[in-house]
């Protein structure tokens, strides 16, 4: 779907990946938004809500925000974790639980996109807060509740040592989200993004920093419904 | 299981987590891999080979397979891999097919440790060789055998593209693995380790470079039977 | 040519390497521009604008704009590029013809940037817009319009991935334009960039990060007339 | 064509891009070689040398060198470059003439790779030798040579600044490789890498570090003959 | 001299070293500044100008500026080098010429800084405006200026190839200051810094990017006269 | 004690670490913080101020500090350090003397952060600034001073070379503390990091880049009452 | 004590600092050693071992450490810690106790030099091994011993998560040794570097990367006996 | 002076810029060195001694320093810093004293370096070794010999904080030589780099680390006779 000469909106990805694009607001204009919103309006037209497969605007800031809702003033927007998704009802769950593990409430924004992309993508998820390995006893009051998901998402700045304590207490993967919380050595997020990578427990896999849209996909991926 | 004062092995890990132990053998001396390989053959004396489970000692180099075919003469051995099994066998596999996709000749010996510690957790595996993006039609004509998998396993070097690539392809999530072939601005890994956790494509979780053994053992997660 | 003891424009660039020389905006305070726009002015005061070789004033943010237009009012404007030329009207167009391919739209103001410097260099362009390697099929689909080209300039930030699938595409050479365009492990383009200069595919070229004027004078000088 | 499960040869490519594959030798070990090498021995069998397209092997150190040369007897070599070529007749040359120009002795290696690989591409080329910025009298000697390019490939190490100080005196391209020659803050050829990304005069296109192979391509593309 | 309880001015520096203290702003609030100027005008209060030893102020923003001259209205300032000096005439030049070399028009509130610290050091400064590597006859044309100096100090910043020139031109030793302008691999400033490092002529200093000060401080001291 | 299903205070904390918990301000919203503000007034209400542990507020800017103070209005503030600590009254101080040396004016935020946290803590501190190596004779003076602590914090920024000079005169455990304070080459406190971390006077021990907070505690606990 | 124009030991540091010097063989000849150690026996020629203060020989390779004890064949020397003392007895304890916690076995040598340093500088010291974040109730198990400590060391590689969790857990001061154990992106230590400097638990003091030495030196510093 | 197709040496360098060519030897094959030895040789055959410009070669192992010793067999040639200087004699000494502090024993290859290169070049020098800051008596033990100095070398590798302590205790210029003596952090000599360009003392001017040769000769034009 070519939309103004600016953008080539991949439909055919539904059929190829059985997952809807997500629009990547952060560098477009507004009028840019503007036109591919409307460009999705129109394209559904007439279409009942329960039919349209669900778009997710992502790292989208007030003003860009503000630009998909003038078009699409019925979508759901969540400004803390700069998402938006149009319709705004997510689809019926199916498959695995998605439990999203979050270190600090500094997190929060990231572990709120990720949580919200798994459910618009179709899955069951739970959010833990504030369990960071500071203090053991956290999470490890919180083991039955990992233990029940299909596909865990650990979000954590500064140190990020939470996923792999967190590898260590399941037998689900472990979606790893790095986020630029913290200062100084931290980064902007490359600390606990190396520590991601080199966590002693196998059975991590790790997105970009600060990415919870990408960190939610993979675990709906994982979690999703699947006849072996 | 104490080794020694030398060693803490993990076998409640087998009950956590449904995986045994692996021996990092890199930085071990072969001393001290004899003594770990002692305890196991010790502990598992009289054991049918079948109730056993499988340990893997991964990152041996010659010297340090040497050490453990001592003590176990038959262990499965792989030289390219740097990887020992044992027992020899695998186990009867369960869940889906994983798929590891290698770009290039160079990157087999980390595409051969992935798909090796895939099957000794359980998984049918395939392996795809020598598909990198500066082909495309090696990777499309492969499209099938990718839609097959419950999760692939991508295995690049250098330019690192091929994972993003994949996961425009399929709908079962990518296990991304950033190999050190290359030179240069390769910089051992860091270049196609930066390009898959940028990867426009969302579904790729990333491990640490060469990390066959990481890569193996999330997308055995991945692709383990499942209830949910 | 002096300008105010702040600047020695290189006249006998044009003479030397046959392309006019630019104004790099950035760094330089309005009245510096003014100062310069005036030289400018008053060197071909009273030449047809035919006769005036193009000056480009590139990375020029809104309040420079405005000076260099202040005092030459009839300049050609591209805001989104960050780009002026004067005269505004390019050249005959000669030689090959020059293809800008764009991976995503957020990318576009580099490549537009890219392809107004070719075309006021002298030569004939193409945009080919949002045709990132998440959804091969876009790509795929522009490869004739690819093969036309004289040089192909790949416009790309996140992963980099597109120029080396370019490259494996066609026999012009591949000019690679990193962008800064993504977040977290992108590292304001290093990500982009180091994947360019390790693309698995020979034949590509890479300028600095975000440099579409250095992209597109590279292309307008490989598709430049040529009598071997 | 298949080789022994290992690779995958790109014989299309010659006709998709009008260049030969080549074999980057590091990485693969000798039998692999070996099997790749037979493998072109026996599809060319018997057909006349000036019809069998050149292949090039990249990269290879005495111990690969032998391998392919057990299999290939009659295949130019040459040590310093790392680099064979099957058969050993470069093409007759056509288009512009590619001139290498080379910063220091310490460089001469990675400008031998990318003056050969251009000759059996098909181009005339003219290697110009320890003209280094430190006296700048060496280069400036040299322009008429230069000015008489297609294209110039200018190879340096350390500061890296020979290919800036070469563009600004042609309007033909120039393809800077940077090499690791150097110590200390060279970074293994991070410094002149940056140096030639960054390069005041336009027209520089920059590959990887000690990429020879790769110069050499591009700028064999650069001045091939053109029909606009 | 202690001033508040905030600083320890070092007045035994002038009696160490034979040159004065100099007060780095950046990083003082207001009032910080106001009281280290207080205490400078009690300290001197009723002492005839040309007796006061010179103090400088550097990197004073607009804000710290306008504090430091509420207290000492009369001190010299230049806004563009974000310098102030008190009191604001410079000791008669002794020594040999310090010739400030600048490599583009954006280079210039460094070399200013530097050539403004080298004259209140006690020295003759001339200064070279745009004269970078890209067009090399507009450096060579100076070669005799920068032969008469004692130290030449050399500001440039993206590729910072122009110490380099200078130092295989002249016999005095080049003080080399890189400076953050440019963009992308330019890395703020980084990319000059390593080159001017691996600067291929010996006979270079390099200090701390867009350091003015500490170039203009060392090349004064190298011009200072001496009796061997 | 949870918070709002936005954080969860580790109470357990004290009793196990002997210390209170800190609230890590930044990365936290206004309502967030007034929400945990609100909890800690809730579960003290009615206790005497001197039975209620102290919290402490770290790296609370202007707008944060607000919204804890309209909940707990006698809080001690210190905005040059962004701390808060509530009840205001430190503890009765015991254990040895902690030292703050301080080596620039622009480090003082950092090292009055420090020094707080030490003193609300329980230790007796003394603070010393403006003592960098650039004159030696400044910390030589305090030599009693520094000898007569328990534990010497050292805040710096720039080169970082004090803390490395201090330990080499005291016998105490030196706690070094890098700052942001300078620019270009100092990378944000990276150049004095990697000083202190390679220290040739062993007895360093280093914390974050700008964490007087912890700088303090660490202090703090090295200069705690023991019983061997 | 000047020894041979190479070096000036420094013994006035045992009265300044209370510990006595060590000498670091890296970077030193074997010819040098021995007239090190040649220079020490000669000293204290005739003097009863018990009233030599102790000498550390640190990172000494089999060749440095061979030519020390050609001199002083009586010294400890512990291959696997690269270390050597003379006299070989430690001195009697004072203060309190050092514990050492070893995330993995191929930490060990770090380990083992620092629990060695710390006994040799006058402290108790307990082992405690293989207790990585993995396996979390591997060092639950030690909680008591690690609380029994006046200082604990914990040494780390890969991802380096283990002091952060034992700050957590006792009140006695951490000191963090980041080991070069891992590969890819543990970057030779920095991973683990960067997550300790980040540590979530406030009370981790970190020195360099495989720094055993530093860390029992520190260690020992800060469980001295003290009168406060 | 062209050799064999392999160099340019810059005889013309003496006139231009009164210092000899030196010839770096790394990455130059021994055949390369002995013609360019034979060159040298044949050049000055029949010149006396004396009247030979001298000639340093760099950088020159044990197998390249015998390939120039076979040509010219009565060469200095000090192997601990692989230098060669022919002729033997260093030229009679003139303008001021050059003297080199050197922080460890470890350093002393790269002082050496320096040193000779400074002699050679004709200045009178002197060396001062094992002045490391952690104990700071030891330079200021040799304040007096500093002081003489017309130039002062520092060398210096872990925390490189030695030349910024030297700055504040003399008025002659200082030449900052990073060394790559250290381990972990030091990060193979970049951690005394950043210190010593960020030295809170003026009058600091940094070259590449180890770089000895550009150290001294730096020095030497520093301290050359000057008639302003």
């Amino acid at each position: 779907m070519a939309v103004d000469g600016i953008a080539e909106l991949d439909h055919d990805r539904a059929r190829r990946r059985g997952y809807p694009e997500a629009v990547f607001c952060q560098g477009k204009s507004p009028a840019q938004l503007r036109a591919i919103a409307t460009a999705l309006a129109e394209r559904y037209a007439g279409v009942p809500a329960e039919d349209v497969p669900v778009t997710l605007f992502t790292r989208a800031d007030a003003e860009r925000a503000e630009a998909v809702l003038a078009v699409l003033p019925d979508a759901m927007h969540e400004p803390e974790a700069q998402l938006l998704a149009w319709p705004a009802t997510p689809p019926r769950p199916t498959g695995g639980l998605v439990v999203v593990a979050c270190a600090g409430t500094s997190d929060l924004p990231v572990a709120r996109e990720a949580e919200l992309t798994a459910r618009y993508l179709g899955r069951r998820t739970e959010l833990v807060v504030d369990v960071g390995v500071a203090g053991l006893h956290r999470i490890l009051a919180r083991t039955e509740t990992l233990r029940s998901a299909a596909a865990v998402i650990v979000v954590a700045g500064m140190d990020g040592a939470l996923p792999g304590v967190v590898a260590g207490l399941v037998s689900a993967p472990v979606v790893a989200v790095p986020t630029s919380v913290g200062y100084g050595a931290a980064f902007d997020g490359l600390a606990p993004l190396l520590t991601m990578l080199n966590a002693c427990a196998p059975g991590v896999g790790v997105v970009n920093i600060d990415n919870g849209y990408g960190g939610g996909h993979l675990a709906a991926q994982i979690a999703a419904p699947r006849a072996d």
